[in-house]
């Protein structure tokens, strides 16, 4: 094989990533997040989004990210609503369920939940007999590489704020969000319109680790507990402390972000020369090319992607994935092997 | 401060670790635990048991490896025992209850579980209107610094055979426990004797990382789904199977538990030298002097260190900890300072 | 008010059971359901279909019965599929994901589930990444008032059978099933079809009470364990038992819902003979008619039922529930009543 | 066998119970506790305690209450304190746990809490690695039998108020508390000292149920979800809500309460008089005498009743429990039979 576009999580981390943990690995830090690292952290995202008040906890991973904010912020009766295409409602193994919650599921064309597709679960008249819906799930960019634009997140922010909804958005892509030609957002843009989000490590030059933005105060409190009782509060929370200090500084994670989508409109627009439709249009690190089944069984010989969906008879989407470490090389080459088989 | 011996996970890793991670940095793995690292850890460990059938899966995190494994094996209704000094008990702020699951706990002086502290929670007369006890989970070494003998173990090991019970052992420092001086198993012995265990990596020159082996086959099917539930299964497994795969090799996980050991054996040394008892006898990179209350004051000027337990009006228990990164330095002038302060 | 034809649960119980109560009254038993008119319903239960094995355990409720039947079947990181009418998926105020399992939810347009509703859960290609399909939940009668026929009931049972699925259905209102016009089966066809379902008492002439049979052997064991655990083991297991035993003898349950079926009809059919049509063909105790808002407001300054959907800018579907204790006269009266208000 | 002293739910109801639900049963009413019956309890409910605002919700048993109040009142991380003879510490099969929550266990000899068996817990110095105790669970009569005094009481519900903690007292032997000879307190002394408890039915009179009183206000709001999720929220809600009303009229509860403990205190005498000492001191309707094992085995021919504890080798103490429906004439012929087995 001479490229997997399957993931952006195939690589290891960012060569400065590496440098920064080599360079304090023998200075000693308090355990379980109160390290000098993961301080420094929270002081440049604070920064970062203009708000001294937020609060930032380092996860190892999305799954755990998610379980542990959602358990946090609904009681035992309340749910959650996220898009069919939504990571917890799809691809977690009833994480969130596991703690006692209903997921609540919205069909979207684009990934991306807008007030209607909300308000449904808002007009239960059935009162006690239904669970009580109390936050709103997004992921940004979304599992279909879109993008929320700013017009977009302040409808649902305005309409979450007037029913008293939490906003909750997964970033584990969020520096691709942020980095996209179509996008139109900074970090004080996400801070400042939902009550808490993250902003994704492990897709985006870490070894692993998501930094959770505790924006709303009402959520802050006690929160070390829960992340204690989900098993997601680190002892060595210096590793992902340090890993963070570094991608923040220098504006490291959004360059790596800017790579990673560069790289996937690149194939992107050789699709596009050939003819090829998107099955979705994306500005980021993930593409949805439609492409002859033919033509997906001759790439796959020398290359890893997803067959996502069928289309017709003779064609399917795939999804192919960039990421900060994806060599522009391997994606000319790419390039090159599809202008051979597409004449 | 000159140096914390508060506990064992206030520096980073082995520098081979390090080494390990940077040198596999850009080679394309698949994730969620399915790279080759992983595969290798794991095969080593099969060899280092005896065992090809064992399986293995790596977690980040000790509360994450007790949740995950006792919420897998256990029925809604069934209970662990742990002793009352057990972290599952203790230190995991309700961890094991949140996935619904009573601990049990029985009192014992010295940290370890013996057929007779578990056997009262199998004789309760009232049948389903108690929860049934299912698993024994114990530690080793023990919170209190302890080892089991083979002996112990296997007397153990038969008890639960016979009644029906899952033993698990947790191992965040087994490699201290396997190379104290008084210990007389080998991983096989852990293997051979316990249904599920784990390696612990975080504590001994990993970043993060404890590696679950599960002995019993009709334990092994459908833990993957468990991970993933409960937010334990690492996109980028790699990070931790590059880890292990690098503290497995070349026997370094003992070597290093070797020293962290061997540090706490010279602490022990000079607070002898000096007619200090200890509340409790331990071998391994723990220990716990009791000492004058103004002596502590006096040492803690300088160095950092749990104070465990009152003993009397004018002494109390310390804890210190070492680990593979206590430079033998650090302990000679720890000794050097003592030696000073007790004349 | 005239009459309330909103539910199927606002009077008490048949006389006969009310008699049995008192019958019985100052005979000591043994509680939790080791009473001998326990037993006794479990004997009449197991003659009814044709079945020595199956287990017979007395819940409350239904929302209790349904909790503790998946709680008990299903392992953590399995799911249930419903239909998005069913009770558990939209009326519960998430009990199933309280005790951690998802309900997967097909929307069909009559409330029963077809093995075609079911294969797609059965097809995500995630593996552990996402729930396992595990059980299937119906309700015979439906919340539709619709009613399976042998046919189906066998075609999702081979269904469930062959892809390793248990079959569990909703009862509370069975009688009614069993006894409707369009109804081909018996007792013994719903055993022999699923593996565990209940007999509704609180909607067919008890007080409260629902009779789960545990059909398939594997899923009887320490089934006491679980109704304890959630609350559900009623210490005067005699209150449920007695009713039940006088329920079941002398067909007497079956009876009351052919009463219950047949006040439906009458109001069926006076419907039908103004032209109104109905939402939804049932031959059980519950009917849709679609009727002109004014007139549902006439019908409502006498008459309490649920407005059930909106149809059009005109008309909406309200939804009438007859009991096995609608007086006849009342009915007659309500057709007056419409055969007046429509000329 | 002449008579089972073995529980206080062996029979069925008071007569004027079933009189009052046959009475009432063709009249129709709103279900889910929504009934003039159950409205009518929580009415002479707040008379009783002297408090307008409290608000009373009807359960069908007493682990069902114990859960779902307690699941209703702590956040995930949080846990109970209970004596180790608690009921939800030994006798609900974990049903606590499984909602999430720890229960923290305090040896006591009487089966009372006072403030020095809660301290020890709120002193855990881990901050967010241990759980938050956050919820006292006390039993009014307790499990042996003993019965709070005002001061006791009081001094309790101080201690909760300055550490914020929930005090709840299980109630399901309340009305023999506050009967017994010992008792100084009423009803609206258990309201004003408490923030939550119940009053039993199931073993005072009633076919089942157990009036939950929630007096905090702040516990007070959407506890119909709990309920409701937990299944606890009965369809027919007049079924409990008419036997509570019955037994709040005219002091019926607590004359039937004066009658179990008089009846306990005639079989006490009795063995006094024979010179038998009580393992533990009640006046309440629950004894355990300490007997000769020979005496024991005699007395069982004709009667049964529970062994309890093993005294020394020749005795053991037993628990006889009497109840509202204990006929005079049967403590008397027990009483002729042990003095003729005792000379």
């Amino acid at each position: 094989m001479k490229y997997s576009f399957a993931n952006d999580y195939a690589e290891g981390c960012h060569p400065s990533v590496l440098k920064a943990l080599a360079d304090t690995n023998m200075v000693q830090q308090a355990g379980y997040g109160d390290d000098a690292y993961s301080r420094s952290a929270e002081t440049m995202i604070r920064r970062l989004v203009a708000n001294d008040a937020v609060n930032v906890h380092l996860a190892t991973g999305g799954t755990q990210a998610n379980l542990v904010v959602l358990a946090s912020v609904l009681k035992p009766f309340e749910s959650v609503v996220a898009a069919t295409t939504g990571h917890i409602f799809s691809n977690e193994a009833g994480a969130i369920e596991a703690t006692g919650h209903k997921v609540e599921a919205a069909h979207t064309t684009d990934g991306k939940l807008r007030p209607d597709d909300v308000k449904p679960f808002l007009n239960k008249a059935r009162g006690h007999h239904t669970v009580r819906t109390r936050a709103v799930y997004i992921s940004n960019s979304t599992e279909l590489g879109t993008v929320y634009t700013k017009q977009e997140l302040t409808a649902l922010s305005e309409f979450c704020r007037v029913n008293d909804l939490i906003l909750f958005m997964d970033g584990a892509r969020l520096a691709m969000a942020l980095t996209a030609p179509s996008n139109d957002m900074a970090l004080a843009d996400i801070a400042a319109l939902t009550d808490v989000f993250y902003i994704g490590g492990t897709k985006c030059g870490a070894l692993l680790g998501e930094a959770i933005v505790i924006v709303n105060p009402a959520l802050q409190k006690d929160f070390h507990y829960h992340l204690k009782q989900r098993g997601a509060l680190t002892a060595k929370g210096r590793t992902l402390g340090i890993q963070f200090d570094c991608l923040l500084s220098n504006n490291l994670i959004f360059d790596l972000a800017v790579h990673a989508n560069r790289m996937a409109a690149k194939l992107s627009a050789a699709f596009a020369a050939k003819g090829f439709s998107m099955l979705m249009e994306s500005d980021t690190n993930q593409i949805f090319p439609v492409l002859p089944n033919e033509l997906i069984r001759q790439l796959q010989a020398d290359y890893a992607f997803l067959v996502w969906d069928i289309v017709d008879t003779d064609r399917s989407a795939v999804r192919l994935i960039t990421s900060w470490a994806t060599p522009e090389a391997a994606v000319e080459e790419f390039i090159k092997n599809l202008n051979n088989l597409v004449l």
